[in-house]
């Protein structure tokens, strides 16, 4: 549909609850508490579990038993936390997919809604993608805009005004390359592949280091920090100058990530972790 | 702003006014009616006029005195009904300039809101804008979503999330070829021209007709019927057959239309003309 996924984190609450629902989120980091944020205007939001470079254990979950879903927003970008399935639930669950859709493959059946961008594997910015599990749909509140509503689009196979044409056909453009990379199942391989070497570098290094549970780990985004953070300029400027562009850590956490969305391929991962060795090499 | 045009048919209420407000729609067609159903799911909308083929004179608008604003659709595609200047109102005017935004010089501060779909003159589906008189701007209902509420926008230089870069960039695109064509005035002149040259060849034929009144002709949508219509088929296959696509009417309108954005050449306007001088010498 129109707009990008953050329009969502209003329309998730708009098509699943009233005003005086309760919905259980899980909070891993910067995309988790926008959809908080915004939920929280709509919604009674329980936050079940917080943490930044983890995935607190199901187990420890403050589940509210009368919740109406449980959101959790899939991969974390700015410090590369990633869910590697779905959680166990009898909840719907409902998942921001936004910065790892088609990276690998997933159970769709696990979800009761996922939602995505599609900046980061699909296409242009502005457009989303919605996929929603049958039953929940027709639930919406009755004052959400119509374009809001997921309803409108399945009523109408989601043209139920203009569509955002030329994003729809180069996300076709850009499904029909996944299939020739073999599907889901082949890419996930390779993203797999290229997010270990960057972590299998990581961990072997005394020089580079990275914060995230190794079992939640993403394949998006690999972030890594130098140990001596006064060598960060150079590793900046001298990657930059060896073609690596776009390397900075978000300013809200700092040190170095690799975004090695499915555009990425394997190749600059290789020519990352090599220049990453000479470095250390350099100056360690 | 991201979304199509139609999501501001829920926008402008949910900016503007509280449930129990009144507002003032004018009703000429189909995407005012659009924008009155959707508007109705929010505030009290007091329809002041209706017509298909004409504007009733604003005299004769049964306006609230109460109203928050006063709604028009600037131009409407389907009959090709287009205000040639903003109506005279001590309310904030919000147009919806979806089919006609930057077809000719207007002056913006005779309204309130401005908002417009790209698909027409501006670049992809997918993308709106918005303009909004900085007074109106910070009213937006407590439950609006933050990415529907223009506030948004103007605080964040409509940033706020990644916007829709490929469909910016394009849209620039469109802007510098507008400059190069001598700007609004000159496409003005031009719209003006290509319009007046189909109207005119109507007006004389005894054989075309435009139920529009002519005070209100629209510059981007010549309608026209064949008095025999049983020679519409015909028409519409030789008029294909000659590289003169899609000018079968709208399904609930009928007879023909010639859709002629500003991307329609002169020279296509010409070409449309000399088939109706043929195709009636070889009819009438």
């Amino acid at each position: 549909m129109h707009g990008g996924a953050s329009l969502q984190f209003a329309g998730v609450p708009m098509n699943l609850t009233e005003a005086d629902d309760v919905v259980d989120y899980v909070n891993t980091g910067v995309w988790s508490q926008k959809a908080i944020k915004e939920a929280s205007r709509y919604v009674n939001v329980n936050e079940v579990a917080k943490a930044e470079n983890s995935i607190p254990a199901p187990e420890t979950w403050r589940l509210s038993p009368e919740a109406k879903y449980l959101h959790i927003c899939q991969n974390e970008t700015i410090t590369g936390v990633e869910y590697q399935s779905a959680p166990i639930s009898d909840k719907p669950i409902i998942s921001d997919f936004s910065s790892t859709v088609l990276s690998r493959p997933i159970n769709v059946s696990d979800y009761g809604v996922i939602y995505a961008g599609a900046q980061k594997n699909i296409g242009p910015a502005g457009l989303a993608i919605v996929v929603v599990r049958e039953d929940l749909i027709g639930q919406a509140r009755s004052d959400t805009p119509n374009l809001m509503n997921w309803q409108t689009y399945n009523d109408n196979e989601s043209m139920f005004n203009t569509p955002a044409t030329f994003s729809w056909y180069l996300a076709g453009l850009v499904f029909d390359w996944i299939k020739e990379q073999g599907g889901v199942d082949a890419i996930g391989e390779i993203n797999q592949r290229k997010s270990k070497k960057l972590y299998d570098l990581i961990d072997a290094s005394d020089f580079f280091y990275n914060e995230v549970d190794p079992s939640v780990r993403s394949w998006m985004n690999v972030t890594f920090k130098l140990k001596n953070v006064d060598l960060d300029a150079a590793f900046l400027e001298e990657s930059k100058a060896a073609g690596l562009l776009s390397l900075k850590g978000h300013k809200a956490y700092g040190g170095m990530r690799a975004s090695i969305y499915n555009a990425m391929p394997e190749e600059g991962v290789d020519a990352l972790v090599q220049f990453m060795k000479n470095f250390e090499a350099k100056y360690a």
